[in-house]
Formats: structure tokens, sequence, C-alpha cells
């Protein structure tokens, strides 16, 4: 099965064509420059340690932010509410998989009715492929559209921050060797991190999971798969876990949860072959014990909670530039 | 069946002695200055195009809103908080249907409870007509209660959007005949539309449905009824179209959906029957397919997206009004 | 039953080694000055009545209150929103019971992954006894925690809000016999109620229930234990009713509510027998014609809706105080 992708390509649907970002949907087809450009952007919007009066800004007074959660998280979604009210906005968080829907009506009048209503940004978060690609091709000009997360395709907010976090904590990223470990199957987060890194010259890029979790494609990437986790692990100076999402899993994917944490659970002693200060990433929730060990989680080669923090950031500077237009770019 | 009503007239409730607005629980008994006063101050409220800064005010600054809906609603609970927030109050929602009333507490409790939390403005909605009337009686003088739909009752804030669209799109009411179409049985839209146009003098209002949608005693209401679409829909200026409340039939009401898209859907040929240049409307959500069609529902003929936009100022007007006291008036 | 304890003692948690108030996790081993301090500071939180301008401060201005209830109440969960919300603060509500919870996520996880998006303060509400502790223990020195309910434990704010409530209306507590009455055993109120009228030295405690609502060893905390409520009001100036926790109950611990209102109801006859003007109270949501007439709930002897209205001021008092750092003091 190869990485699900949308048609038509969210190149053209993303970028105007000036090159100024319209929409946040996919990593895929933006350039080294746009992505460095919120990357540095982000940077003025982590707070200092007791400045809790600078947290906030005006960017957005006057503008309306809506989470439309198709499917529910709270992290992601109250990482974007902060973001939203640190920047002036207004936040409106709206579940509508229980309330319209219910009612027969469709995403796009859902999303249309919420537009009506003077809306500036929808964050849309769905259980399927393409939802914020469908609702990104259906709104006016002056309507922007960030991924939150759509089924298995993409979560580039997310890959945003991880890119962040390694660039404060290791530097640049052309320096740099990469494992992506676990559930690559079902994970919108290791598709966006794979572009991610790509687009900035990581040095190397690894995924390894067991067979029955690898799509059997994926080196079309431009990553190289592998099954060992120990052997793998050679050399890798940052090891993003995934999330083994037991929720989504149909039939007998693992053995079980005790074996897939004796093969892909990572453990200090694993860690410990990975290059000297190797830093290790979880999007979280973890499940700990399945596929990391709580002392590694917890430990000070951990980058876990300085993820959650800078995903606040990292959003900030993407609503700021949809809506105040960033530095053109793309990929030419 | 008679249209619902509730005792004691709600005049005696909503309009204090000197002819200010004290709540706003029904069109029932206003006056049209009243009406008036509330849709010219709504013209302030509605923003021009991308002055995203102008879009709220302080005129509400200190005081608090609360959204108490018994009965759940995407639209008009995010318009009401909306509108709210763009009036600078605090605005709090429950659906407290999952709350305190699993405790066995009454409706009076939870809203004294929350009267004594300084409340202002309480928007009410419930599934039963008369409960936004009930609390009414039981608040003091400088607590407002906003009806937003109570059973087969009213639903005055939908009706006052609506006629705010009218008059912005086709201009002065008492100049054209309007056709409300489909289940009127079961919509307090309808009753609340109804007074509205009865109250600005409208030309003429038909309600058009099958036999069985039709509250026997409907014509009392100064409507004409009719059950054939095509015939009712001659030199009509507004066609008002009603959400098909599957959800609320008891019985067989309709021979099947398919019949009464055929019979009564509104279609883009059904419409060339009415004025020229006549408009659709439809205070959603919509069952596309259903009692209208997708084009129809899409064209430039229809307000329905007008609708929602307009119903933050309008309820922004109500409650600014409630609070500050508007102009005098109601039915001599 | 003894009264639920937790080790280690809250005295180590909730005041650092200055005696400054760090958490706010329950009454036990706060000093009669902490309470005042809290007490005497929350008046200033009172708003003047009509001056609705004057309900908002900005003291919490850029600090972030997150209320993490896994244990929903529209009462005590709405008045710290409205608290935060008035003295300036982003106030995030969440249920994560319904959320992460699911995932298999930890309450340390989902704590650790609130703090890292720089929470100040976290309200915690949880259904088993010691979850705020829990917490407290694992967050770091500028994060605070205020227990807003756990389990059978303590509901310290509640406490606070009723001594509040009694000093405004009744005046100096040391000179007022209380009684407690009604389900003890299942009352985490009523623990935090005992605990504060003994720090602030009441002249006498009674709690009065059936004998199965009575924990064995409830005199242990300096109250005397009686089970004929017609005896037990004699001379009594305060009587603090408890909600009867029906859902709580397992087995059969009270004969049928017709008898139990017939022995333990307040009615205005029983309220009678108390001393000369003495005041009735209860924490909400009340059940009328079970532990209490609905004429008594609405007397003028009645405090309830005080109650509430204090604790929105109680509640920024200490939010305040944990931030800014309130006076020294603690139980020496």
């Amino acid at each position: 099965m190869l990485p699900e992708t949308v048609n038509p390509p969210f190149r053209r649907i993303q970028v105007d064509d000036t090159g100024r970002l319209t929409h946040f949907l996919t990593i895929e087809g933006l350039g080294r420059e746009q992505l460095i450009g919120i990357l540095d952007a982000a940077k003025k919007f982590v707070p200092s340690p007791g400045d809790s009066l600078n947290k906030s800004s005006a960017l957005l007074a006057g503008h309306t932010v809506v989470n439309l959660f198709f499917e529910d998280s709270t992290r992601t979604r109250t990482t974007f509410e902060i973001a939203g009210k640190r920047l002036g906005a207004e936040v409106i968080s709206l579940n509508t998989a229980r309330l319209s829907t219910r009612k027969g009506e469709s995403v796009l009048d859902t999303v249309r009715t919420l537009e009506a209503m003077d809306t500036d940004i929808f964050v849309v978060r769905d259980g399927a492929s393409g939802t914020a690609h469908l609702i990104a091709k259906h709104v006016p000009a002056d309507v922007h559209i960030i991924n939150a997360g759509d089924g298995r395709h993409a979560h580039p907010t997310q890959a945003m921050l991880d890119m962040f976090t390694i660039r404060e904590h290791k530097g640049d990223i052309s320096k740099l060797r990469f494992a992506i470990v676990g559930d690559i199957l079902h994970s919108r987060v290791a598709r966006s991190q794979i572009h991610a890194l790509n687009t900035l010259g990581a040095k190397e890029v690894r995924v390894i999971a067991p067979a029955t979790l690898l799509p059997t494609e994926i080196e079309s990437l431009g990553v190289s798969a592998l099954t060992d986790l120990d052997a793998g692990l050679e050399n890798i100076d940052v090891v993003m876990m995934l999330r083994l999402q037991l929720e989504r899993m149909e039939g007998q994917l693992i053995p079980s949860t005790q074996e897939y944490f004796r093969c892909y659970g990572m453990t200090m002693e694993r860690l410990n072959r990975a290059a000297p200060e190797a830093v290790v990433m979880h999007p979280g929730p973890m499940n700990r014990g399945l596929e990391i060990a709580s002392n590694v989680a917890d430990s000070e080669r951990s980058l876990i909670l300085s993820q959650v923090t800078n995903g606040i950031a990292v959003r900030m500077a993407i609503m700021a530039q949809l809506v105040q237009g960033g530095p053109k770019g793309g990929r030419q």
C-alpha cells in the first residue's frame, strides 16, 4: 500500500500564484524557504521563562478561528485553542460530529455556515484523509484552512513542531540522521515528518517497523525501510517514536503488546545503540511500556514535553502567516 | 391542532410598563416600531467586507451571557456565542441536559444558580414549548431572557434575522408576497415568521404543505393555507423553506422522502413559477434533495448564507437592546 | 470507617517552607490566619450591585487556568471558569475523561502535557480521593493545583465559600453553633466544612444523620455526632444541609426517600427549633423535598444563592493568592 495521496496536488491549493501560503494542508510541495520561514517566525512566540505577560499578542485581534474537530483530540485542539487566543483571536471549538452531522448536514454545509459567520481560519481534523483539502477547495480566498490531522494522510503542524524542537535542541537538520520508529502504516505523523525532513535536507531518514506496519512502497518517499530496530538505530541522532494506534488496527498486525515492546519498544539500552547524545521524540499520547519505556520518556534525552510547548508557538506562527501573508516561496 | 400558545400572554412579560423590551421570547405582541428598531440597530453590527477589526464592540463589556441549551444546535449556539463575544461579554455555553439535570436539579434551580453568578442574559433553547417563558417569569428585572427556540412554539431571533435579510435583499416587506413551505406542523420557525411578517405588514403570506403537515387552524393567524406548491408559488417574491423535521415525526406524516421531494421539494423549475427575481431562504440545516434541491440552495437566488451572517448582527442588536434598553414601543 | 485521609500529609505539599500557599488541596493543616487572609481578600471580588464593569480585574492577565474535570459539575466548573476569566486569565475547560484517557494516557501524562502548554493553575476534580494531591506532588513549583473536589475526601473551596457566606450574614464564626445535616458518609463537603469550622474556632459543631450515613469515628474530628435531628437543632445558628448522594449509594442506606424526608428533611417547622434567626445553607444541587423542603430553600433564612455568588469571589481570591503569593501563615 502506498502512502495516501490526494488529488489534485495540494501544491496548487495551499500556495497562491505569488507563492504565498493560503492554507496549511500538507508539507508536500512546500519549499525549504517556506518551512524555514515558519520555524524562524515561531521563535518569537516561545515565551521566556516566567514571562507570562509576554505570551500573548494582538496579531489576530478581530479575527475568528473555528476548531472543527470531527475527530477529537485533547492535545491538538487545546494547543490550537491556546494559540488562537494568545494571538488575540476569538476561538470557537466545535465537535460537529455530535451536532449538525447527526441531522444529516454535510461537511461542506457546516463549513459554509461557519464561514458565513465571518470565520478567518478553520482548523480541521477528521478521521478521513482529504477532509481539510476538500474544504480548502471550496472556501473563498480570504478563508484559511489548517489541517490538524486527516486520516492516515497528513498532520503537518505536528511535523513542523517536531522540526522546530529538533532545531532548538540539536541544531541544523541537514547534519542529522533520523529514525522514525513504530506504526508507520497508520501514521499521518510519519508521512508529514518524512516530507519535512526531506525538504529540510536531513542527512538520512530511516523508518523502522515490523513488516506488517511498513507500507510496501514507503521507500519511494526517499527513506530506507528496516525491520530490525537494534541495527537500525546505529548512528541515529534523533529517534522519532510513533504511537501504536491500537484503536485503528483491524486484524492481527502485531503478535502481542509484550512481543511488540520486546522488539520495537524504546528502552534506555536500545537508545544507547544510537549516536551519543541521541534524543527521543513522541507526538503523544504515549503508550508507556508499549512503544516506549517510562524511564526513556521521562529521561533527559526525551524532548516530548518540549514538543508540546513548541506546538503552541509553531501553530501561532502558522496562523499569523496565513492571515498576514508570509514570505513567498515554494518548490521551484 | 392550533399553533401552540403559552399563558399568560408574553406581551406582559417581555415588555415592561414603559414599553421597553426586557426579554425576547416571541414576536407575538411586539409592535412594528419595536421590530423595526431592532432591524435598524442590527445594521451597524454587519461588518464591512475585510474590516475584521471593526467586528467587535464593548457594549456588553463586564456582562455575562449564558447559553443554556437543553437542546443542542451548532448554528444557533455558535452565532449567539460569537454575538456575545463581539459585544465584549463573557460567554458561558452550557449543555445542562448532560449535567445537573442528571442529578435531578430542576430547570429553575439551574437558572437561579447561574443567575447568582451575576448572569445578565440567558439564551435559552429547549425541546419543550414555554421553557424560556417559564424562566422569564422567575428572574429579577435586570436579568434578560432570549428564546433561542422552544419546542414547536417560537424561534423569534430566527424570524428577525429572516426579516433583516429580506429587507437587505428585497427592500420593504409591505410590498412583498411570501410563501412559507414545508413542515409547518413542527416548525417554531414558521410561527415566528408568520407573526413577524404580519406585524411588518407583508402584502400576503401563504403557507404551503401537505395536509398532514398543516396545523388545522393555521389560517386563524392571518395566512392562507395551500397544499399545491406549484400553484401556490404564483406571484411570490420570497420563498421561505422549512427543514423537514424527520426526527420529530411520529407516525407516517409523509409517504416517502422521494415522494415528498417530488411534490414539495424546491427545484429551480418550481422557483421559476414564482415572481421574477424571487429569492429562497432556509433556516438550516438543510436536507438537500429532500426539501430543497442542491442547485437551488447554491444559486444566486438563495439567501441562505446571508441569513447566517445576519444572524450574528441581529442577535448582537437584540442583546444590546435588552441590556441598554431599546426604543419604547409595543402594540397599542 | 474513618474519614479518608491522604499520605503524605497535605501540609507539606500545599504550604512552602516560608509558609506561603502553593496549592489549595484541603483545609486540613492550614492555619487560621491563612483562612482569614483568603476570606478577607475575597471581599474585594464581590461586585457591588449593578456595578457590572467592576466585576473584572487583570490580576491573572497572561496566565492560563485549566479546568481539569474528570467528574463533571455545572456549578463548580462554571464558577471556576467565570472566576478565572474575571481575573483576566485564559481559561481552558477540559473533560478529559472523554478524551485522552480513552486512549490510555495516564492522568499524570495528561497533566504534564497541559503543563507544557504553560498552564499556571490546574483546577482538578475527580471521583477518586487524592487525585489533586497526586498531581500536586508532580508539578514544578510555579504550577498551582486547586482541589475542586476529590472523591469523599475534600472540597475545600466549597468550605471556604461557606465560611465567607456565614461571616457575611452571621458575623464572627467563633460565636456560632453549627449543625451539618445529612449524608455525612459520602460527603467531601462535610469533611472540609468540619476542618474549616474547627480552624476558625466555631463554638460548637454537630453532625446529624441516620446511623447508616454517619462515619463511625467521625467524632475524632472534634464534632459531636447525633441521629436525632429535632433534638440536635437546639441552639444551632447555622444549619448546613448536605445533598443526599443517591448516585453514590450502594445498598440500602436509607429506608425510602419519603422516610428520609420525614426524619431528616429540613422543614420550616424544624428550622424553628434552632436558634432565632438561624440560617440554612446547601452546597447544591438540591434534592427538593428529599433533604430540604422547597419553602425552606426559597425562604429568607436560606443563604443558598449567596453561596453561589460568593463562590466566584472566593475562588478568585484563592487563584490570585496562589499566583501572587498570599500572606504567610499556617499551623505552627
